[in-house]
């Protein structure tokens, strides 16, 4: 049985969060089940930064950088920059036209980001930013991928690729698939809400160890357990939820039913926490310290994924000028 | 001194008449001034006619054969198909994240050509309809052309090719010329309104000499010469117009005059005129009889010209990667 494929993309914004290391250590355990597909998607970010570009190369770097520290294995996942494969741009092209501009202007974020942007001096009421569900469609469906992993507020963007998948069978043929999203949940800051910089809940990416252990030390656990002696609920604490991420299956289970009969205190299970961040991180780090020093290695991770991606952009870019009477 | 650059396009609508007959032959016409680019525009026909692309592939080579038996020299001028260019799509994407949605929205055709072919049944309210001028600036400025020979109708359009040239210099560098407009005027109908099958009052492109005579002699002449002693005056009459296009500078000139001393009647005027439409159509369409049992060769013509112009374009991506700071 050949694996179903995956999707997904990331913007190069120049600040890659402890939020996007979640994103990306579900990715890169996606990558042992499905065929991965992963995008830094440079022309996304023009629709919120189109008046800035001058760092773009740089940020396009770093978050090729912390996408293979943290372990993402351009041999085994295709790897790429979206501006590298023009395939993007005429997909887009082509689906423009069968997309209902009110599909467009009724996805929910749109006018809010529009709104939060321009309180934030950001004129970016423009065609493409309208259009970047439609960019996003064209990014799945150009790799006919199955599932597309996505955080909660990006739902509303997949049913839109869902509908134009299913009218672009309609109008021509069945060729894609209707993508499925699998959720990533969001990592939560250290007092449970959003993580936000406004808030001051955050982790820094690229703490140091000491800034680490004292910012897991503050996280908020589950409220209900006030003494040592209270059984917990891990699935309503925090630290928990950090435990996910950093520390394996099988430490999990563990912690969870330590917590539950209140055999492990919150001072002990935050330490293990702590230990588990360090270490990840500290070894992530240093690997992106070594490949720092190496940006034709990158360069060349990046050109040989946008070949491959190419490769199967093509083939599917030959299927849709057939079915739509294109040259 | 080299020549400055034209480029315009033409849609493959499958209905090539006497109108485009005349735009084209000053097409024709600038081949020896200028350095001209002209363009079958298959992605823009997509705009109205996405729901029913099936006869497409033929259109585009009905519209070659038109141009080409007609005079356009594909080794004087660049002769390609859109779509054949993918530049043309990544330029779009580009210039689309920076027009503000505004800009498109108060293009005057926009509202008036929804209403128009929505009263004709049509759905074309799509993000790619509202784009249309968004995708006829990237086709101007892939070449950077300098003159763009337009209807009445697009000056608009071009005016916001212009802006959008100006914004882009400001934004990132001026590596674009803004574009100047040459009008091409309409060619009437015989009746002297605007030439329409609604109005009946067409001369079909393909009509059989007899036709020809037959329309040209129902033609509305200068309403203010009644007998043939009256002088009349070319420049508003319907056969002068035709003459223009059909017959010689100096048998235009000759024909004014005699027109304005009364020394030619108006019956002998439309005969004169019925000859030269009758030689030169007669002539064209027995080059496109000829040119259309060769398939082969138009293919041949239009991928050459596809290479030419990719040449081009592929250079001022470069640039505009370059200026955007885009990899
Ligand atoms: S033991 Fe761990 S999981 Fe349970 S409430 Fe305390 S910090 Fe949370
Ligand atoms: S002589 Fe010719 S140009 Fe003059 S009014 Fe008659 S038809 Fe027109």
């Amino acid at each position: 049985m050949t694996k179903k494929r995956i999707f997904s993309g990331m913007q190069p914004s120049g600040n890659f969060h402890m939020g996007n290391y979640q994103v990306l250590s579900n990715w890169i355990k996606l990558q042992e089940e499905y065929d991965c597909i992963y995008s830094i998607v440079d022309w996304h970010a023009l629709t919120s930064s189109y008046e800035d570009t001058g760092k773009l190369p740089e940020r396009i770097e770093n978050i090729a950088l912390d996408w293979l520290s943290a372990g993402l294995d351009p041999e085994k996942s295709i790897v790429f920059v979206q501006s590298h494969v023009k395939e993007h741009a005429e997909l887009h092209l082509l689906l423009s036209m069968m997309t209902p501009l009110s599909w467009l202007e009724r996805v929910p974020t749109y006018k809010d980001k529009l709104q939060q942007l321009g309180e934030m001096g950001k004129e970016i009421n423009t065609y493409g930013f309208l259009g970047y569900p439609e960019l996003m469609t064209a990014d799945i469906i150009l790799y006919k991928a199955d599932v597309v992993p996505v955080a909660e507020d990006q739902i509303p963007h997949l049913e839109l690729t869902r509908e134009i998948v299913r009218r672009f069978a309609n109008l021509y043929k069945p060729i894609f698939p209707e993508p499925q999203a699998i959720l990533s949940p969001l990592l939560p800051g250290i007092d449970g809400r959003k993580m936000s910089k406004s808030y001051g809940n955050e982790i820094p990416y690229a703490a140091e160890p000491e800034e680490l252990q004292a910012r897991v030390r503050l996280m908020i656990t589950d409220p209900k357990r006030v003494k040592k002696t209270d059984a917990g609920d891990p699935e309503v604490c925090t630290v928990y939820t950090f435990h996910k991420i950093f520390s394996s299956q099988q430490e999990q289970s563990e912690i969870a039913g330590h917590c539950r009969n209140a055999s492990i205190g919150c001072v002990e299970c935050k330490k293990r926490l702590a230990e588990k961040m360090v270490t990840t991180l500290v070894d992530v780090h240093s690997r992106r310290k070594e490949l720092a020093a190496k940006p034709e290695k990158i360069r060349e991770i990046l050109a040989y994924g946008a070949e491959r991606a190419r490769k199967v952009a093509a083939a599917t870019m030959e299927e849709v000028r057939s079915v739509m009477n294109l040259g």
